[in-house]
């Protein structure tokens, strides 16, 4: 098997993802994070906080196969948003470090119903990641304001 | 360097977010596809314009080195979108094989103007079609359909 990326290389194009994603909740009006909403979708918080639930535990799963250990609590306001953010950015870091490289072209199954090959875990969250912000790029643009260029990490 | 994710792989995880996103511009309503827009952003049409223009040029380019040798023209109706996105697909399959494994670790600049590794120039491709494809789902929802799932390929 050729290798398209390694798994430094992926740790650190996913922690770029994460600095966008957390100019991109920086910037979300305050009074809106929780309120605005477009076509019955959730709001931009609310996806925060499926993105915080996600992406720490992920890193710690793949490191100790344990599903759970490690779940940050729902915030319910911008600073505690980006307070587990940067939590939940060094237990990626830190649980990485600690992931058998052979883990990622294993299958196996996650948070105990997702079945896949490891980099498929790692790939599906940072890919939602990238999808709902996407979206947040849409509320923010509705509510009037520029969102960061895409390619800034 | 340990391995993350394969060439083989990649390729299967591109082509899978290009089948959804190939959904996401069927289902999408002709009539709003060059018109629709929320917050003065680019219509969907527009979008899968800009889609079309960097998948399969971006495979043709790490092939053969060779920027602009391949570019779809600007499609200006649905039919001829996935017309262009079917022929994109196939010529993502043709030139990926082509690619020298290696290329993926080397750094080059595409398109004469972007430079980075191989896998940075995908990556970016593949990150940018899951978000625009993210900003699609908030048109369909605000247009009152329900977008397919974001873990179907």
């Amino acid at each position: 098997m050729a290798m398209f990326i390694s798994t430094d290389a992926l740790l650190a194009h996913w922690q770029g993802h994460r600095r966008l994603t957390r100019r991109v909740i920086e910037m979300f009006p305050d009074d809106q994070l929780f309120t605005f909403s477009i076509g019955g979708m959730r709001t931009f918080g609310a996806l925060a906080n499926e993105l915080l639930s996600m992406g720490g535990p992920m890193a710690h799963g793949l490191a100790t196969l344990e599903w759970g250990g490690y779940a940050p609590p729902k915030a319910t306001s911008k600073a505690e948003i980006l307070q587990l953010w940067d939590e939940g950015t060094a237990k990626i870091d830190e649980f990485w470090a600690r992931i058998p490289a052979e883990r990622f072209q294993e299958t196996l199954t996650s948070f105990g119903q997702y079945t896949g090959f490891g980099y498929w875990q790692v790939l599906y969250i940072v890919d939602n990641e990238i999808h709902h912000r996407g979206q947040g790029y849409v509320y923010l643009r509705a509510l009037g304001l520029e969102p960061p260029p895409f390619w800034e990490r």
